[in-house]
């Protein structure tokens, strides 16, 4: 894990050792944690129309950017607790999906296939 | 952004742009695929005890390992599009939740207050 | 509950027996569930401008058909388990609602309170 | 549909329609919203043990109902707009996973197959 990335994890190893909460950290609890987050930023944007979602005002910005942080902590102690290295696992899928979206083939289209997909 | 994940966020602009899928990258839909992305994610532990999901068997680890790096692409392609940094989005998020979690006060109790919360 | 939805719990509740099921079938694995399945929902929407999602095409909406089906049967069984009368809490929520955003006041805008909000 | 689903839907159609707010009311937003909402609902439970999803407080199983009844307003809302029966929808699909996992087959196994799959 990138240096950065390791410094959040370390620091979150010692916030949830001080208040004991591994007990609550389970994978299965933190990704509904994190996925339960994912939610509140989705619906930060729910009414926006997309151009909208794309010029945020200050107040909206600052509210999502706070959720970014809580999705980001998460995904980090989730993948801390697994033992995973989210930026491998990150370049393996994106390798993944080079080889299976051809450019050419997938210039502009969404139909075809989701772009960075599942 | 850290180096490793400003280098993740650089490859995937070219990977969007090389397709170009920019059109489909607005805010809303990034955080839609964020959250289905998550979605994905919590459907590989819904079943798992949670002592399962603390040992989990070879092949569900390699699927939750690419679903990992499924959040972690939308997530960082996500704060690229909106300029915002996570490792400081982060950062401000834990350093709040410090601040209102005191660790004698909130010790072993997720009853009282959900750890890392929103 | 409605007769219909009645006669879906009990449809559920006897597949569930049958199968020696209810052991998973606890509300927190049934939200977790019912949360991935409302993820699904989500990813066939993403990529979507929102005229196009008022127009889907005969495949996205058969797909779309069937994961409101498990949508609906997670929320049913989720709602059995619990003893919560989904048509009650649904209109008690919209009691609380119609009370909350006052017609003229909220005429036309999502900006000042998202509609149906939570 | 259900009477009971039908009258909701109906109700729904009218505080939509008294406020103007159908321009927020596309299959996408919808969609948002619906899985927003499950996102909450799976909050109630994230740090519960499963013992402890079977047995909510009070205070507890008042959120969850609210929760409950977000999720079916905009599920009930997202089908009225789609023109989908959510209670056809709902057999169809158990009338497959009826034929998809045979009860000996399947019998107390999560493993090899989650129940009510997607």
């Amino acid at each position: 894990m990138t240096t950065d990335l390791e410094e959040l994890a370390v620091r979150l190893r010692e916030f949830v050792r001080s208040r004991d909460w591994e007990q609550f950290h389970t994978p299965k609890n933190l990704a509904m944690a994190l996925s339960g987050e994912a939610g509140e930023l989705l619906a930060e944007f729910q009414w926006l129309t997309p151009a909208e979602s794309q010029n945020l005002d200050s107040p909206t910005l600052a509210r999502v950017r706070a959720e970014l942080g809580d999705v980001t902590l998460y995904l980090i102690r989730l993948a801390d607790v697994l033992g995973v290295d989210l930026v491998e696992a990150a370049h393996a899928k994106l390798d993944e999906n080079a080889r299976r979206y051809d450019p050419e083939r997938y210039r502009g289209s969404a139909r075809k296939a989701p772009p960075l997909p599942s």
